[in-house]
């Protein structure tokens, strides 16, 4: 990179959100240097994903406001900071929301893809000295899920960065940073659906699509989709779903229209909206004694999920993931391989490209349904 | 067995609950011989259990009055009908409420013990044919969870009883019928917890501390016993109990209280008191990213678990099982042997041995908390 940024500040547009309910605003900001154990990153490509969405249209508890939003990134390392040993200036790298040290209790566990190293700090939407890298105006503005990457440049921690194939192309290999990353390993890590299995899905977006692909690829031989959109049901069809289901097209609970479908239930049900009433339905269409819901999606603070103890009783399991359960630093890289392999569908995914300055039209695609996934390109 | 009964009705002495909340009433009754596809046994004891209890205290909504409770039996093959393959005259055998057929798509799945065989009649308290072998002053008794074991003579489906080790003595291996096995199996079949893991128990009744007995043999380094009754400590402790905790003792929630004392939660929790509260506690003291919580107790009709999402998704795991997940036939003959060879507990949960004129005795010891089971040897 050019050595004219290095230890310095730089100045770069970012869209920043100043308050809840708003659009975001392109910016020009600062971005400090790395400090020990952090690396800067000029980001080349960012998803739109419903988690920026998630803080962008509520209130969050955190008031981390104002802030540079955006967790599905990817870009090259700029410069790094004392210490940093895992990646280097000039590697095409995806930051990692879900970070992995290798050193925590988490990180040892195998059972486990959560990391508590800076998960305080990340949390207060601060890096893990407690302070910022990103100023606008004289105002500090808070970071977002470690990686904040609707921004030019950004800082993350090393432990919230990992180095990938530099020939696989960043405006693709970003959605590995989170959506299409979360669905698959729902299905391979987490659920682990074998052979032959029926599946069933709530909702259709990049998530869900992402878990029907994962279905598909472990060898499912049934894959209902259930969206109240319409208009998914033929891109899910793209992806591998063999049945749709449009709970406005039916009278009674759909778990019960799902179960009479399967005969008893589902072996595998994925929850992909962050509706605990899609949770609970979700459980309930699993097939007595070995049927498994894995929750994916992300509820409003205060949400309360719901159930029978009957059902879990007699056998269904309720379990979820964060992230895939990919550790991530291992984990990334062999996601890329397999997409430049094309094992995984990732081109597919991308429904618009937008510059910086259009990201709003993001948001108001993933709020209409329209397409899959917007990807913001960097000049 | 005397074949002056064979092909006839025999007159016996049963304890019949004519209505919801009142005592047992000894009564002499008549037990028709089976019919095509049933075996009639001679029972010689029957443990008390907290399931017989629950239809003796509330009101069923199945409404099947009156009955003969029990399922925790233990007996010898008096006789069996036409087509019965698995168990002949003179076996002793023990009658399972958790039938397996070996047919049923449950059967065949090694993922459950559940058997779909004769649910539906079971669950009307009914032979399969649709109707009751059971009279007393010529009015019919409903049959119970399939096994009725409160009687001199019963008489069930032959996928719902197996043959066991003859020299093992009744009046101690009937409690393998359900209690010991439900709370053994949920620890090594369920949950299957490891060496060297910290586990916690909500009651410490009969199936709890069968559970603290299967995380002993399992190798957990850390087993704490939770329940409002401070009496039931001391046999826990006899059972691998290493801690105990009384929430009554203090003014947070349990939960919490455990997850600080093992910093940060339980790899494996189990409920066994049938309340809804305990299950979301027991799921909240679990160990984020990897713990599990097992469901043992039955609930109220109605009744409904409440949980954060968040829980879920950051990876503890909700499950459940019925009879421990043993599949009955196959198990039950291998249970009575580890007992056999002290490798499993049983004589130490006998509490009270009572002739069954004195049944309700042990169900007012179990409404009290006195002891741990009361076994009824018939004469």
């Amino acid at each position: 990179m050019a050595s004219d940024t290095l230890s310095k500040k730089i100045r770069c547009k970012a869209a920043v959100l100043w308050e809840v309910n708003t659009p975001l605003v392109i910016e020009t900001i600062e971005v400090e240097p790395p400090r020990a154990g952090e690396v800067r990153i000029k980001i080349l490509a960012t998803g739109v994903c419903k988690t920026d969405a998630y803080l962008l249209d509520r209130v969050d508890p955190s008031k981390n406001y104002p802030v540079i939003l955006g967790h599905e990134g990817a870009g090259i390392v700029e410069s790094v900071g004392e210490g940093v040993t895992n990646v280097a200036p000039g590697d095409h790298v995806v930051p990692l929301y879900y970070p992995q040290c290798y050193q925590c209790k988490f990180c040892k566990n195998p059972k486990t893809n959560f990391c508590s190293k800076v998960r305080a700090t990340q949390m207060k939407g601060v890096m893990p000295d407690g302070t910022s890298r990103f100023r606008c105006n004289g105002k500090k503005l808070f970071h977002f899920m470690g990686c904040s990457t609707f921004s030019e440049y950004t800082v993350v921690a090393d432990v919230s960065v990992c180095k990938v194939d530099s020939t696989a192309p960043s405006e693709k290999v970003c959605l590995l940073g989170c959506s299409i990353s979360t669905g698959y390993g729902a299905v391979v890590n987490t659920a682990q659906v074998e052979s032959g299995s029926t599946c069933a899905v709530w909702g259709l977006g990049a998530v869900g699509l992402a878990v029907i692909m994962g279905c598909k690829i472990a060898g499912a031989k049934r894959i209902i989709g259930v969206d109240i959109n319409s208009d998914k049901f033929k891109v899910a069809e793209d992806f591998g779903c063999t049945e749709f289901i449009n709970p406005k097209d039916y009278d009674k609970p759909i778990q019960e229209v799902i179960v009479e479908k399967t005969d008893g239930g589902c072996d595998y049900t994925f929850e992909c909206i962050g509706s605990v009433e899609a949770m609970r339905a979700s459980l309930d269409a699993c097939h007595k004694g070995w049927g498994v819901s894995t929750i994916l999606g992300m509820t409003p603070p205060g949400a309360e999920l719901t159930a029978k103890p009957y059902s879990i009783v007699t056998g269904c399991v309720w379990k979820g993931s964060v992230f895939g359960g990919w550790k991530s630093q291992d984990s990334l890289p062999t996601l890329v391989e397999e997409y430049m392999q094309n094992k995984l569908k990732v081109d597919e995914f991308v429904s618009f490209t937008l510059p910086l300055a259009k990201i709003n039209e993001g948001f108001d695609y993933m709020r209409k349904g329209v397409g899959i996934k917007s990807v913001v390109i960097f000049d």
